[in-house]
């Protein structure tokens, strides 16, 4: 039997690309979007595929339909978007969380949905596992999409808990690739934007500060590995690590400071005339971030494989074609 | 004018007093309660006073008034009460919050937000200062509580920063006193109840954790206090303060450890045959937590009054009237 899948925020960049492997594997595809960062040109190719479904709909509101899997990617998750309805952020993030949970509670579906890096804050302690708690401000202007998504986590642990519900989550590190919005101000879109258009590029802090850079196709290929899985092994797997809810770091461990990733742009670009600038770093601008894997390694025998140059190169094709 | 004031939660253990102080001052007082921890008995005497009124509501549902100032107590405080449906929970500090929240928006209400040490989690810095972000598991038993009451904070900073709403949070550090819950499952009333009972004393761990224990005038005077402060002149204190939001611990920082409570309270029960006995810990109890309470001083003149030996005096003779 064919499966059924939904996808919230699925026109985004996260979204666009899970869609697209999933038609690839066979399921019946609903795309639930409201369109504020995702867009139809993300899914133009899929609109005349059959078993594909566009809904514009906000995740906020309730809605029904019955589904083996539900996908909730739905949450603007760059700063520059967030921040411009810090209130909307917060609701879409607990909002719609709920309104996926209630309906999954009703019909059965299994739950996926893409917690964040951002839940461990501006993190005491390197690499993150999954058990470190975090460091969040409660009431930064970060603090929107940062204290949004750890109550979502908190919501699926608890329908988990108490009502049964499937639920699986992966918290996801910096991750880019073509569908990026080119104006969501993260430092991928940002370097390579700058760099095509001759201007410079803007370094935050001294730009000694690490991130880990995912190539969206090793992050896609996690979800579906974790999405295949067994019920049981899922349950057996997290009931002996005692983290309260079946939820898996998936990142690129590889460090680069954001130097050398600008720095690796203007390799890749070499007609650019762009050069580093200097600015200041933004309030609780997370200094270090690197994931601990070591559980995506054993629960799914799961690895990144596309190096940065390469994932760059892909990205940097993608820009190139609307810039 | 009178001041008219909304208490959501109000027959709680803090609404209550609140309601009567309130009323005392010259307030019209409306008091909204689901009734899920709160009970009629607790407003009792005020039924029949003409600026009173009684509203049988859940604050998660929208709701409807014109108040000058509306105060957010509602949402089940005691892990016994907050744990037996944590999803209810999250939704009553979000929710309601979100309700409250949107209400004064419209209506140009003043807000009070009892927020909650909780937020600091299993802290690691004593004692806790209001910049202090904390140390909470998102995906644990507490999580319900500490991470919906996070998440209100930051709608209260949200919606002041973006929509102006006047908003005054404290962060409420372990308060007693009469109207407590007798099955609260909180440590006073256990050790008051256990004692009169003629049952054991519990103590989780071995007793050495330490709490700071406020007596409900206290916090009363405190909330009162801040309430009543010009929009100026919180705005001027906070600014200075870069905290994101106006919020204040208020607490009693003396700390007394577990079992030095257990051990007044069988002082002052000399009739109680209750011994001490040992259990173990329950996850996530944080170890030690003690407020600082410099911004409380500077901004309110306040600093507790009523030593734990009075209060304790106070409620064992409340806990007396309903054994």
């Amino acid at each position: 039997m064919t499966q059924k899948s939904l996808i919230t925020g699925g026109a985004g960049f996260l979204g666009s690309h899970l869609a697209r492997q999933l038609l690839v594997d066979g399921h019946e595809v609903t795309v639930m979007d409201n369109l504020f960062t995702g867009t139809k040109a993300n899914i133009y190719d899929l609109l005349d595929n059959p078993r594909f479904t566009f809904m514009l709909h906000d995740v906020t509101q309730p809605f029904w339909g019955q589904f083996d899997a539900i996908y909730n990617l739905a949450c603007p998750a760059s700063p520059i978007h967030y921040q411009r309805n810090p209130v909307e952020t917060i609701k879409t993030s607990f909002l719609g969380m709920m309104n996926v949970l209630e309906l999954a509670l009703k019909t059965k579906a299994r739950v996926f949905h893409t917690s964040t890096s951002e839940i461990y804050g501006d993190p005491e302690v390197h690499p993150q596992p999954e058990g470190y708690w975090g460091n969040v401000n409660t009431v930064g202007t970060r603090s929107c999409y940062d204290e949004g998504k750890r109550a979502a986590e908190t919501l699926c642990a608890d329908y988990a808990r108490e009502y049964g519900v499937d639920v699986r989550l992966i918290r996801i590190f910096n991750t880019y690739g073509p569908n990026m919005h080119p104006q969501d101000g993260r430092v991928i879109s940002n370097f390579i934007m700058q760099a095509l258009g001759q201007r410079d590029i803007t370094l935050y802090g001294d730009g000694s500060q690490t991130r880990s850079f995912q190539y969206v196709d090793d992050l896609i290929r996690a979800i579906r590995l974790f999405m295949g899985l067994a019920p049981e092994r899922v349950r057996g797997f997290f009931a002996e690590r005692k983290l309260g809810v079946p939820v898996i770091n998936v990142g690129n461990p590889d460090e680069y400071t954001i130097r050398q990733l600008a720095e690796e742009t203007l390799r890749q670009l070499p007609e650019s005339k762009s050069r580093l600038v200097l600015a200041p770093l933004p309030q609780d601008d997370p200094r270090r971030r690197k994931p601990d894997i070591t559980l995506a390694r054993e629960l799914l025998g799961w690895a990144p494989k596309v190096p940065l140059s390469e994932g760059l190169a892909r990205t940097i094709a993608y820009f190139r074609t609307i810039a």
